[in-house]
């Protein structure tokens, strides 16, 4: 099975450095045969994305680069070693490419492969009209989960998998620090197991958003947040408690209103070392999870979070711009609060 | 059922400031109907006790007072509402009085209830000659445990607490950072589960009282720890933490043997809000467990431990002192690396 005329000379959008992409004239990669060729449906723009724009990553990126991995797709050309697949399946791509023979992997988490690659940061990726990948990294989708909403399914599958390690059960009460995109969907995910969820953020815009889906919201400027969570909880304390937001205050205050026993799940990447209340660790024998990206079941989780309807990501897509206006993209959601997640359609 | 008219007044030892302990004559306490009267056999002298003896605790403990709660006795006297024991059962004390009303007893955490009162220092303790006690603190030696050995299974309660709260199994490589008498115990449990257990401590007279237990040691100072650890577990990291030092390095080095899903366990505790490597629980997806005291299974797992023969807890008893030489016990064991545990009789 040969591709079209079209995909081996392709558009591909370059991170060239400095902010700003550059569209040209690619090859695209003929499959071996455990890959498969993916027309590229639409990418949504990570977190990650941005802080490549930034400059902030240059050095691991190494510009002129394809980025971008949160996409959905549909399969245009197989290897003739691939299988459950076949040509016209939509998918999704779980962006993990670990060496299946480290201790990591070996103890069954490849997720954090001891060797992690991830595409479309450490290799090439999505923000093109073509993108081949390994089938392994396939997710599929149902007919009930279209390509657009198929974007938004890697992040959903981070918020899933937070939700796994923080083992958020029917009935407990969570407190989510931080409201930006992942925070909201960690809130959602938490609210369709059945969780009361809480949280806490300083924009008012995004607290509109959380509560707009049916998230209830405190603004820990206008109010104390610690004496909050302890009305909410008649004196006990979360249950659960997400650290979403990165900032210094954040740290303070997880320990704070943590319940006894509670688990603390680090959702945000705090690089500088700050100083922890090990104390209450020991008083309330709190319990901290280090989350990063997403297993299998995350994914699959996610899929049917949206197939069912539980979840209705649709008030995500803050801006939809063809690959043409990558920059565009780029430039309305960088430094915007108000945004949640910009797609870019590659067709 | 009446005391003996010497139990009615008996030698108390008390605290009474700046390193010193007074006997005197005190009046024991007549036992309520959920209560037992003991006659005290041998208390040991726990880390708390040194503190307050070093007068930091003043200000909790306010003397002149009665401390101490590693103890083993005997039942001489019952309330009319205790079942389960009988006159003359050995028994050891679980030094916990919780509140059973506020949302961690609701939660089956007694052992961290909001109110907790621990016996022996927010209440009279067992250093004298009868100690008066609820019921539901008790736990039955079996013959097979000397009421010598009794004092010690509130320390190793502790370890097994630890273990416990670190899920550690049978295969998996241990790291215990620091090897004072909880350390050393926690390593003995540790190895008792049929974890391989490595202890790292600086002092070479704890080191070689490890190794006298079967124990792989490692002194941080003469070699590298974290390639030691990486050697030891072939790349792979220590499975488990245990962080029993409370010094600083060791919250540097217990992220960085940690292996990927590892689960720091810490027993130490810190006051001043160490700066840790959070980057380090993202990354790997480590696992901060806080541990505090125990519960009642780890009282049970401790006594079995000992009755069994699989820990021999004999060499853990540095020396024994009778009452009237309490504060000759406190002497010797004070800055004394190379001293285990440290037991008064009182009888």
């Amino acid at each position: 099975m040969k591709v079209t005329q079209e995909a081996e000379k392709i558009q591909a959008a370059y991170y060239i450095g400095d902010k700003a992409f550059s569209l040209k004239d690619a090859q695209s990669v003929v499959p071996a045969s455990d890959e498969v060729r993916l027309a590229v449906g639409y990418v949504g723009i990570c977190g990650t994305d941005m802080h490549i724009y930034h400059g902030v990553m240059d050095q691991r990126v190494a510009p002129p680069k394809v980025i971008g991995h949160e996409m959905s797709g549909t399969i245009v050309e197989m290897g003739d070693k691939v299988t459950g697949f076949a040509l016209g399946d939509q998918v999704v791509v779980r962006p993990l490419d670990y060496c299946g023979d480290c201790p990591a992997c070996d103890s069954g988490h490849s997720h954090i492969c001891h060797q992690l690659k991830f595409m479309g940061i450490d290799s090439p990726g999505a923000f093109q009209q073509f993108w081949t990948v390994k089938s392994r990294t396939l997710h599929k989708l149902p007919a009930s989960v279209s390509l657009k909403q198929g974007a938004l399914i890697e992040p959903l599958a981070v918020a899933c998998h937070d939700i796994a390690r923080a083992r958020l059960v029917a009935g407990e009460k969570a407190v989510v620090i931080g409201g930006g995109p992942i925070g909201q969907l960690v809130a959602q995910v938490a609210k369709s197991t059945g969780a009361e969820v809480l949280i806490s953020e300083v924009n008012e815009s995004r607290l509109a958003f959380a509560r707009g889906n049916g998230i209830l919201t405190v603004n820990p400027v206008e109010a104390n947040l610690a004496e909050y969570v302890a009305e909410w909880t008649e004196g006990k304390g979360a249950d659960v408690v997400f650290e979403v937001s990165g900032v210094k205050q954040a740290i303070e205050a997880m320990t704070e209103i943590a319940a006894v026993r509670a688990r603390i799940c680090m959702v945000a990447i705090h690089s500088e070392k700050p100083a922890i209340d090990l104390f209450q660790f020991f008083w309330k024998e709190l319990e901290l999870l280090g989350a990063r990206v997403y297993e299998y079941q995350d994914f699959e989780k996610a899929i049917e979070l949206i197939a069912s309807k539980q979840i209705d990501i649709e008030p995500y897509i803050t801006s939809v711009n063809v690959l043409g206006e990558i920059n565009k993209a780029f430039e309305q959601m960088s430094g915007n609060p108000q945004g949640m997640k910009a797609l870019v359609s590659c067709q």
